[in-house]
């Protein structure tokens, strides 16, 4: 997606070999008008996939999905991050590694929002490792719905999170593809 | 706003006197139909104000302020709820208590997308004793720039934060302000 290819050339900052920080659209301050465009391309490419949730996980991924929810004519459902939880009977929970902060967090959803039947398309902002994502599809299957493909606003190719996700059997749609991030450059897969 | 008031009296749940639960189209559920009307009907609130900025806390104030600024035509920034951190000079941080949750949390923003001279309006889900909206506003103020109002989704009316904000000099706009849940009963104001 070349606008959004553009804003992260003009505005993305490369802290290191793996981690590219896009705080001023999409992480902290957010350019509703690129959201605009990214919602709109995610229900475009999934269009024919008969969706009827979409599910996302806060904070990042609330945007994008929200308007890739109102494109598609569905709710979208936001899965929430915690420590660490009492046991309770009504929210599905999953375990996720985070690789940046090292540490492990749960995820959790609503029972009565995710139910057999739906067909759910997982939005996120990033895909560096896929722990994320494969934390929300594990949330999915609980829920006995199906996982129709995961939209992800920016993937880091390098890293092997794609690959995961592919083999899984997961279809994935990423609007930009970053192939290296080595010496202060960003390159784009392809 | 007839809409919003419906969707609360069909699908908020009264847990006690003091708490409402709207899960299932603004706290973990969003409804992006509704999403529309609340950021539509915020900026014609607040169109004269010249805004700059548009300012929220993730993770429920993102779905309503992304629209309000996106018909504003200006970005919306989410502050991050921290549970401590260590000190850092690009961010602006102040302290704020839940109640709810009987914690104190650090919100922060960072200091390049907060700047003197900014018009903000603050968005937020609810408002209830009012202390996130007032970490909001010391936010604003210490990165010099000007509160020129806050948008609330609901207001509890019968807890004391909307009076606090007046008393300050904020100009509060709650889209639905509910006076009271007693006995499990869902009474708005007016």
């Amino acid at each position: 997606m070349e606008a959004l290819k553009k804003k992260i050339l003009e505005e993305g900052v490369v802290l290191s070999d793996e981690v590219l920080k896009v705080d001023s659209f999409l992480n902290h301050q957010i350019d509703p008008v690129l959201m605009e465009h990214i919602g709109t391309e995610f229900a475009r490419r999934f269009a024919e996939e008969k969706i009827t949730k979409v599910l996302t996980i806060e904070s990042s991924g609330i945007a994008p999905a929200l308007i890739t929810a109102r494109e598609l004519g569905v709710p979208v459902i936001f899965a929430r991050k915690q420590k660490s939880l009492t046991l309770k009977n009504d929210i599905y929970v999953e375990k996720v590694y985070s690789f940046t902060k090292q540490s492990t967090n749960e995820i959790t959803i609503s029972k009565q929002f995710l139910v057999s039947g739906d067909r759910v398309l997982i939005i996120d902002d990033f895909l560096a490792r896929g722990e994320a994502s494969l934390g929300l599809c594990r949330l999915v299957e609980k829920a006995g719905a199906t996982v129709v493909g995961i939209g992800i606003v920016i993937e880091k190719s390098f890293q092997n999170g794609v690959n995961k996700l592919k083999e899984a059997g997961f279809r994935v749609e990423s609007l930009a593809r970053i192939a290296s991030l080595h010496q202060n450059q960003i390159q784009f897969a392809e």
